[in-house]
């Protein structure tokens, strides 16, 4: 192996955090520096990661021992932060969602188009096992043709928001659980089933103080013909699964979200389960159905991606999750909100054209 | 106990089976004959019951050893039936749907209204132990406040629908699988959360050889707030399922369909898990979720569905299911279907008015 790709972390919140705990237990990465407009937050990230500081952006991205940035500063700053960075020629892997405007995610794409520099967004979701092993059985065509996937995530957030907090802004989030959560796995089923062409969302806030939405349910449809379900919540105790309903096999997916930021233990708190039938006859009232546990492969979601990057960085490989798949998620978002927003359903080429 | 209720079968196709495999199960129904066009089914069925059988609907019904009678016809004839038996003065049990047309429900309301007989529709899934056991729950708090429900029914039976069959008909199963699946899941989703105020429902053939719809999704929104999701397929191994979404506890519920027909059982082939916090704290990355096994009471809904109809005829009980509430669920469903052929979100109120 070549040396690590050296990165520094820009956004220095909780999320940074979780990241840099599974990052840096690769080989392949190496932190060399971090930056927040915080000296308290720089200061607890360098001590806790034995890593340089600096003291602003411009400085960090003036380093010659740079070759990336992993931004997770709030979701309306991606393009002003990536536009800087690729502008001094830095690589730039950022969270999930690019952006929360089109307008945003396009500025991202030409930015790093113009510079040449890699960049990737952090739809590690897609890099769990189970939905690799989902995406592989799909392909093998061992649960035939796919009519409809339902896909789930839910946490708690929306009970606790306080008031003033950017999560209960809809301009900064929205349709809350939709960006913050949804996302995930909107890009999970364009991942599995292609490009979305139409969608149709109910959400409202329920069981909040806040007046941005908490809860929306999403049906979708497919170029290629399939359809799908998105439930997302902050209303509940977390869940996040994925159904895949196949002409041969049905698919369960269920992770335990208590596990979700431990992304190097997340596959092994999660399950699959494949229902398929044992015996059929002519009797629609004479047959076994079987459900049989299917093993997944173990993945470390939130490392994977990272060293994905990295890879990308030395032209090992190309990014999977690049600007232009992350910016076809933030529009299907984007268009959830409107339906939601103007009850109707909205065309998803609405938003690109 | 007063003597069991005398009550003959009305349409003789498989489910007349399937219902008096159950109900002659009960000591508080007799069943005294039976009629069908075809006299090879009158015939096999007297044998295989041990009871009578009349050549014509008016001998049947002039018969003076009848309280009622239990009609399982084609959706479309559903009318027809009810309004003779109501005018000679029979009790009506009728399998779900009602009808398949609003004008063919409200002539069936008409009809036992202005004879005074009992009625009831076999939405027997809602008499599910474990759909008992949900309303219990959510009735007592003990999941706080429910947001979301998502209920799925889905078979194998669109990939082999003949063309020329009638479920491969768009005006006699309107929706496909959301007039013969989904129409037990709204009557459990409006059972649960009361009357739907609008849809929105993507559907369409897929993987079959008719013109009927095989798939459809559809979001609901409830008139006292919650919304929904229903998934309903004819192009899958089995699935029934019900997920509630509430502030301190999920519920998933699931039915082993390779028993649905054998009503005695399919409570212990279900299962019901409540998932709630085992732990919480300020930190959103340091919390536990726990997955607990409900019990869920026994019932045999097929039975249980004719022995209220026995108890209301002896004037005992009123039926839970009467005309007003079978046809609620009659309109949610072919607003479905009307979203779903004119790519808009439909209220239901549009069909009631």
């Amino acid at each position: 192996m070549s040396r690590p790709v050296r990165v520094a972390a820009v956004g220095l919140g909780r999320w940074a955090n979780v990241l840099a705990d599974a990052y840096t237990r690769s080989d392949e990465v190496e932190l060399v520096s971090c930056f927040s407009r915080s000296p308290g937050k720089r200061e607890a990230f360098a001590k806790r990661y034995g890593t340089g500081q600096d003291a602003s952006l411009e400085a960090l991205l003036a380093r010659d021992d740079l070759d990336g940035v992993i931004v997770t500063v709030p979701n309306d700053q991606h393009a002003a932060v990536i536009e800087q960075a690729a502008a001094a020629g830095k690589h730039a892997f950022v969270e999930k969602p690019i952006a929360v405007t089109l307008e945003d995610a396009r500025r991202i794409e030409r930015a790093v188009e113009r510079a040449g520099v890699v960049f990737t967004c952090g739809h590690s979701a897609r890099r769990l096992g189970g939905l690799r092993k989902i995406k592989a059985m799909m392909t093998s065509g061992e649960i035939g043709e796919v009519s409809v996937i339902e896909a789930v995530f839910a946490n708690e957030r929306g009970l606790q928001i306080e008031p003033g907090n950017w999560r209960g802004d809809p301009e900064k989030a929205p349709g809350g659980p939709l960006t913050q959560l949804g996302i995930h796995q909107i890009d999970n089923l364009q991942y599995l089933l292609g490009p979305v062409v139409r969608v149709a969302t109910f959400g409202k806030p329920m069981y909040t103080r806040v007046e941005n939405d908490t809860v929306n349910v999403t049906v979708l449809e497919f170029e290629r013909g399939p359809m799908a379900y998105l439930g997302t919540n902050w209303a509940c105790p977390g869940v996040f699964s994925l159904n895949v309903y196949g002409t041969t096999a049905d698919l369960f997916y269920q992770l335990d979200f208590s596990w979700w930021s431990n992304s190097d233990v997340t596959d092994q708190h999660s399950s699959l389960t494949k229902r398929a039938f044992a015996r059929a006859t002519d009797d629609p009232d004479d047959f076994e159905l079987t459900d049989v546990a299917v093993d997944i492969p173990r993945v470390d979601h939130l490392r994977d991606e990272v060293e994905e990057f990295a890879r990308a960085v030395r032209g090992d490989t190309e990014a999977e999750v690049d600007a232009r798949v992350a910016t076809r998620n933030v529009a299907v978002m984007l268009a959830a909100v409107r339906s939601s927003r103007e009850g109707r359903i909205v065309e998803v080429a609405e938003l690109l054209d």
